[in-house]
């Protein structure tokens, strides 16, 4: 998945990664991060950090992956909880419920699993 | 997951890989086979053929792990129709329904998956 198919976010498939091996297979595969045995990070949730990073809102992010607002909502909120520290915070709500921004910690976090994310692909890519 | 843990084979998670990283979170990765969109080997399937080869019968081997010999068969079916050749046969039912054994191209794909899995702990293990 390179991040033009991140355009093509499938709320269905949020974590997949596919190669093509020969005659018609294909290898696929997901990774995420968990802690106290709830997901943590995936590629929906970085994907929705990264949104919420370039548009400023949780709504305009979540409409932007076809993802649902009580979805995202509950996403942020395990995330907050689940993070050393907060990764999303929002601004004082006005007409449309205000901003929302990524923290310092919430940046690091969509970078580390991007790094992960990388390495992972590379994996697949390496397969016979 | 090694495989004193695929001993203790959970249905709902059959296909888990899991790591422990640092302060409490842990990395979790899937990795499997599809041909025309649809599962072809996965962790589950692979334990599947391998019980299947030691117990020579089919109901055997899904009670060992837990699996229901209805979801038993309908992963068989699924492996033999997107498998090269027939990876599962059957001799001749008698009481009980008569044994299950793999073929050449049944081990050969158990082999395959074990080094794709090897690869994949491989891999998270490494991770930092």
């Amino acid at each position: 998945m390179d991040d033009s198919n991140t355009s093509h976010f499938r709320p269905k498939r949020p974590s997949c990664f596919m190669r093509q091996l020969e005659r018609g297979y294909f290898v696929g595969g997901r990774l995420w991060l968990e802690k106290e045995g709830e997901l943590y990070m995936g590629m929906g949730r970085a994907i929705l950090l990264e949104r919420i990073d370039q548009y400023g809102s949780i709504a305009a992010a979540a409409r932007s992956m076809n993802l649902g607002y009580r979805n995202a909502w509950l996403w942020i909120e395990a995330l907050n909880r689940l993070a050393p520290s907060p990764l999303v915070e929002k601004s004082i709500g006005g007409v449309g419920g205000g901003n929302a921004y990524l923290t310092e910690e919430g940046k690091k976090a969509v970078k580390q699993y991007r790094k992960l994310k990388d390495k992972f692909e590379e994996f697949l890519e390496q397969l016979e």
